[in-house]
């Protein structure tokens, strides 16, 4: 099925592509936003938000979600949930197919597709996710305040959360597979001068346990192939991140691990095509980061279509 | 009097130095934060918001200033309302002191101190100021009401703000420079659908006249060279704005137009100077992206207090 051509079509829901179709509603540019699951992105891995600045009383993510859909919409963005399976970038008009068999055009497209976790893929992960099973430490550490809690990881972010974890938390248990770490020296000193952690090596979590939240988890030790429970409650996964850009690869620069490289007014290595929030090379990963590129994005495509137009 | 050291000294209490308090204290860092005058900054020059993200029915923009301060108190940030008139950042260790004859010790500094407007430079403008001159139409608009105003601009903010006042005034006379707008379009269809609008093309403000209040102002067409003067009761001028950096002229890396140069990390061309926000050169000029900066920073003091202590 074709359909009229956009100015632009952004693809992703959460904060960075709702803000930028909010930004681009206001600008009068004609608008569509295609998200494949849920309005509101990652951000529905956290039940509530206490860093998004406005908001004193902590803000429930579900509700921060619609407020932001909403106000997208408002200003006459067409939101549609579909997924985007092909793109065609090559010409000025760019082409994109989803998964429901529609073909939409545009000159310009925003990606706000985002990253998702690895998740461990183990009993308990998903039915206890925002019941004390989290992939963010920052949106949730204040909630376990002198609690005991479990981190599963090795790498860069998990000792920068672990770090960030260790100053509510009673005492941390970081499960890691391996019998050393990952993460840069620096933040390994910092892990090891931490009084509050212990590190069990050479293990991985089997099972997360718990009715209505997390009680505790099953580790499993590599080596002796024993398994012990460990009360616990919270588990904090960090076992890295994924970029959500299979659909676009060897189409525009990726940088090793998939993240989309940008300049500065956030364009790709492809003209007319944008990227903003946590797909992109350096983002903070933090909402109000995402929502501010989103803006951004919207700014710039605003000013490309004037020079494509006027060209 | 000198106080105990900070880690960190805020200088600006608006969005970007509220959120970098916000994200500073967190992150567990003794935080200051310093505001010379209204804490919400900027913000206030502005009735209600919406285009930040997360509010559906605009917010009130005194709301969301009052929400952002609870927030940056919250995470435990000092606030205090003082002026910082004299800073070394020479040493490690930064020196700063307020009006006040505080002397204020930290390891770290942020400075988020934004813009403020810019003045015509006319005859009768500084002599009529809050007689009938204005720089801020949430703030004195309700005083015009039935009145004929003037007002003087083309850019966003001209336009929202002359949106505002069309509320209020009988007659308003928009005074540009050029032959067309510069702010975004759906503000132009606003502008151009108002009932009680007059546009004076080509033409600037040379005087403001009046005795005890403003009575009139002088305009002259650029294309023409022909003056003449139109009477009215206020005068609102939208002519863009100068960053608040004449403390710190000479001791950083300034743009020519006095904005603050930084790294992609937001650190100035001083180690352990950071700056955000509208102060910043390049930056969005929205209250999401001045958010989004504040976040950054803090992030970025993070990483440097660590660095500096092992170090």
């Amino acid at each position: 099925m074709k359909e009229k051509p956009h100015d632009l079509i952004i693809i992703g829901g959460g904060p960075a592509g709702l803000t930028s179709a909010l930004y681009a509603g206001r600008a009068g540019l004609v608008t569509l936003i295609l998200e494949k699951s849920t309005w509101g992105g990652k951000l529905l891995f956290t039940e509530r938000i206490e860093n998004y600045p406005g908001f004193f009383e902590p803000v429930f993510a579900y509700k921060l979600a619609e407020e932001m859909k909403k106000q997208a919409e408002k200003f006459g963005a067409e939101l549609r949930e579909e997924e985007v399976i092909e793109i065609d970038l090559k010409g000025k008009e760019k082409i994109v197919i989803t998964h429901q068999e529609r073909i939409y055009r545009s000159l310009a497209v925003v990606i706000a597709t985002g990253t998702r976790h690895k998740e461990l893929g183990v009993p308990g992960e998903m039915e206890l996710l925002g019941k004390g099973v989290s992939y963010c430490g920052t949106c949730d550490g204040p909630l376990f305040k002198d609690k005991e809690i479990i981190v599963v990881g090795g790498g860069d972010t998990a000792l920068e959360e672990t770090i960030f974890l260790s100053r509510f938390a009673k005492r941390i248990i970081l499960i890691h597979r391996r019998d050393k770490l990952r993460g840069t020296k620096l933040l390994q000193e910092k892990i090891f001068s931490l009084k509050n952690l212990e590190i069990s090596w050479n293990s991985v979590v089997t099972e997360i346990t718990g009715k209505e939240r997390v009680e505790g988890v099953k580790v499993k030790n590599l080596k002796s192939e024993k398994e012990e429970f460990l009360s616990c409650a919270g588990v904090f996964i960090f076992i890295g991140v994924k970029p959500e850009t299979g659909f676009i690869k060897e189409r525009i620069k990726l940088d090793g691990e998939g993240f989309i490289i940008t300049d500065d007014k956030l364009q790709t290595s492809q003209e007319g095509i944008f990227a903003c929030g946590d797909v992109r090379r350096n983002s903070l990963k933090q909402i109000v980061n995402a929502c501010a590129e989103g803006a951004l994005a919207a700014k710039s495509v605003e000013k490309y279509l004037e020079e494509v137009r006027d060209g």
